[in-house]
């Protein structure tokens, strides 16, 4: 078997090739000089949470040889696939072999998007994807003081986070009208832009960034003609999968570049699976595959592509892009579809929106967690949800629960929840939500 | 309507039956001084978390009267009820008055046990039950240094971890050989007396306080003929229902004496409902009813008692005794049956325990996760949990709902759990514990 790249989803699918199949011989071909490591822990190592950066690599490098009996080569470059004749070319440094497979997981990530903005190029424009990223940002903001951080998505607020805490001048660009636009919709996104502001962050929404100037390096960014300062570019919007050589060997991808797999994580030529960032998926709420570029889907497919690669019969269950963030201490959490993503594939949906004190009223110290409900108008189902502030991420995953196993909404309406004053309050703000989608469904039902 | 009882469960029903009906005439009648306040409240009264006490009353004395048009009568008592000429007998000082009632909701609560020790009549032997109880608690921890607590159940501890924060020097005096031992298994408990043993409670467990020793005063236990010296004891070892007078009336009440009542709460008297700690409830877990004196199930068959003592037609939810705490900084949360109850009901069950830390392995400052399944052997169901550390309450609603529902364990094993560095681990401690019994349960097909 051979896996190329190795980052979460090529490590999961060795660990799981390897419990599926003791004997297998397993490459894994890495074009980077790193063995997997957590992307997802690059802001803390900007925020200096994290220390040494070094404790993102959850496993040494001997890992691969000693515990997984894995060969691993790194920076060695996938050149090209050939299916029919089942090898694959590696190019390491200028020599190229051609390595055999019975079996392949495409594991190649995403890569950040160079953003069509002039000056892109200029030095102190850095794109968050790779350790030396996250080390170069956290180098510049020891000596500088002013950064922007173009797009306002999860990874965008939470740089804006670590580098408002290390003292930094921070102003986030997003094009789009409110925070987090993909993740929450605009009603709940402003809780979190709040707290940003809260902590000195600047927004500019709505808005462009047309230029970066500058003579080497970045100066500034003109927004709307109007000179933003900045020592420090952040570029954080938008990924794309890496399928240019999956494609040219007649691989499908679907409309965003993904590879396209079924449940089994098998692309369309047998034998070869692919996993994490560079596949599309689809799930029952939707109906056109998309990327979900989520560390947990990496390990889902990972598993499940490493698995059946040697030989197993595993599945991918309902994927729905639960994901979970703190952002200037405001835990957040959203799953499913958002309002405004139900609304674009056509469905008729019951939105809720409630806010109520995390503990009971008079224990001291909480916030209010705030929640979004959506729910299909007609079959009651629960399709999405978003949650800010204590308790978010708990919630995240009961309302996947509910998504995945199409519970209806009245299960959460009447949902026995605990209570202790420090904890949670008697009626968390989800069951309140819920009820009030309750009582719309029985309206509706009432004037039909 | 005929309310008896100002507490949780009669308050809701009165805003219930309020709802239901708007110009019903809607009687509550109390025996103590005081409209509802929250006992849960009553352990950070005595930590000096929630300063004055009065905070714990959730509305205004006027608000039963002016908002929910409701007449409240408070220091009365109920005498008699007569379900066949369907009125009360109610004392107040001298005078008994009868009020008739179309229906009747019963809310009369629990009383906390007077211990059959020698002594416990002495003065500084305190049951934690009312405002005034915790009131004398707080007071006494102001110049005495010492306290025993009887009882290492939920609340004890609560209010052992209250008064070591308030510098005493607490000892834990419990029957069973480890705490919390109806809410936990034996193994999760430790985790939480060893988090208070870390901040100075000793815990004497399987032992029991032969006699209370001192004049007038108390100023020690004998516990195996040893003196433990103490300036306050506080017995927490156990509630009952409060039934005598329902009893008398020929109301059906449990093996544990309480009140009992259908998904309607409805006694086996028509129009006698009930609600709170002095019922009985069964559900689809267990096959003999029983009391969960939880401020929850207060709140919900408050709920439903009301609303159908006024013509609804509401159903209480399958309760479970999903219940939460945070003791020592550890917040805490069980739901269903444990191991002991449900081997105690002869079924066959899997068991799985499993530990993780909470957030992304290299992001600091988190404590473990601790939780524990059980699972019908047969039928793959979920049949209880408990959990201990950091997000343990939204835990305990997930497994709720999976309770509730009849959902099978893999139902959790292959959840899409979120992930953020400082919120949730890629695979969270529940996730592993149910992974693990999924493969039991294929290892135990396989076997058969």
């Amino acid at each position: 078997m051979v896996i190329v790249g190795c980052g979460l989803a090529g490590t999961t699918a060795a660990e799981a090739a390897r419990r599926q199949d003791r004997s297998a011989s397993i490459s894994i071909i890495e074009s980077t000089p790193h063995h997997e490591y957590s992307r997802c822990g690059l802001p803390y190592v900007i925020s200096n949470d994290v220390e040494p950066p070094s404790n993102l690599f959850l496993n040494k490098r001997s890992y691969y040889e000693s515990s997984l009996k894995a060969d691993l080569v790194l920076e060695a470059s996938l050149e090209e696939i050939d299916p029919r004749g089942k090898t694959v070319s590696i190019r390491k440094g200028t020599e190229v072999e051609a390595i055999p497979f019975d079996s392949l997981v495409l594991a190649t990530g995403a890569e950040s998007l160079d953003l069509p903005i002039p000056g892109f190029e200029k030095e102190g424009v850095i794109k968050l994807r790779t350790l030396e990223d996250a080390s170069q940002i956290s180098k510049a903001v020891e000596s500088e003081g002013r950064a922007v951080i173009i797009g306002a998505g999860l990874i965008g607020l939470e740089v804006a986070d670590a580098l408002v805490r290390r003292g930094a001048k921070v102003t986030v660009v997003e094009m789009l009208p409110e925070v987090l636009p993909t993740v929450f919709d605009a009603s709940i996104g402003g809780r979190v832009r709040e707290a940003l502001s809260a902590k000195g962050v600047s927004f500019m929404l709505g808005k462009k960034v047309s230029s970066i100037v500058g003579f080497e390096r970045a100066e500034g960014v003109m927004v709307d003609g109007e000179l933003v300062k900045a020592d420090l570019v952040v570029a954080s919007a938008g990924i794309r999968p890496s399928t240019e050589k999956a494609r040219r060997a007649g691989i499908a991808v679907g409309r965003y570049g993904g590879i396209l797999v079924g449940e089994r994580c098998e692309t369309n030529i047998s034998s070869i699976f692919a996993a994490g960032d560079c596949i599309e998926l689809t799930n029952k709420l939707i109906s056109e595959s998309r990327p979900i570029q989520l560390a947990t889907v990496a390990l889902r497919t990972g598993e499940v592509a490493g698995a059946n690669a040697a030989g197993g019969g595993e599945r991918v269950p309902g994927l729905f892009g639960n994901t979970s963030s703190k952002i200037s201490g405001l835990e957040v959490s959203a799953t499913g579809l958002s309002e405004a993503e139900a609304k674009s594939l056509g469905m008729a949906v019951l939105v809720a929106d409630s806010s109520s004190y995390e503990y009971a009223p008079y224990y001291p110290g909480g916030g209010n967690l705030t929640c979004r409900l959506v729910v299909d108008s007609g079959s009651g189902l629960l399709l999405g949800a978003q949650f800010v502030g204590g308790g978010a991420a708990g919630w995240g995953n009961l309302a996947t629960m509910m998504v995945a196993q199409g519970l209806h909404i009245s299960t959460l309406a009447y949902l026995e929840t605990n209570f202790s004053p420090p904890v949670q309050n008697f009626w968390p703000a989800p069951v309140v939500a819920a009820r009030r989608i309750v009582r719309m469904l029985a309206s509706k039902r009432a004037i039909v």
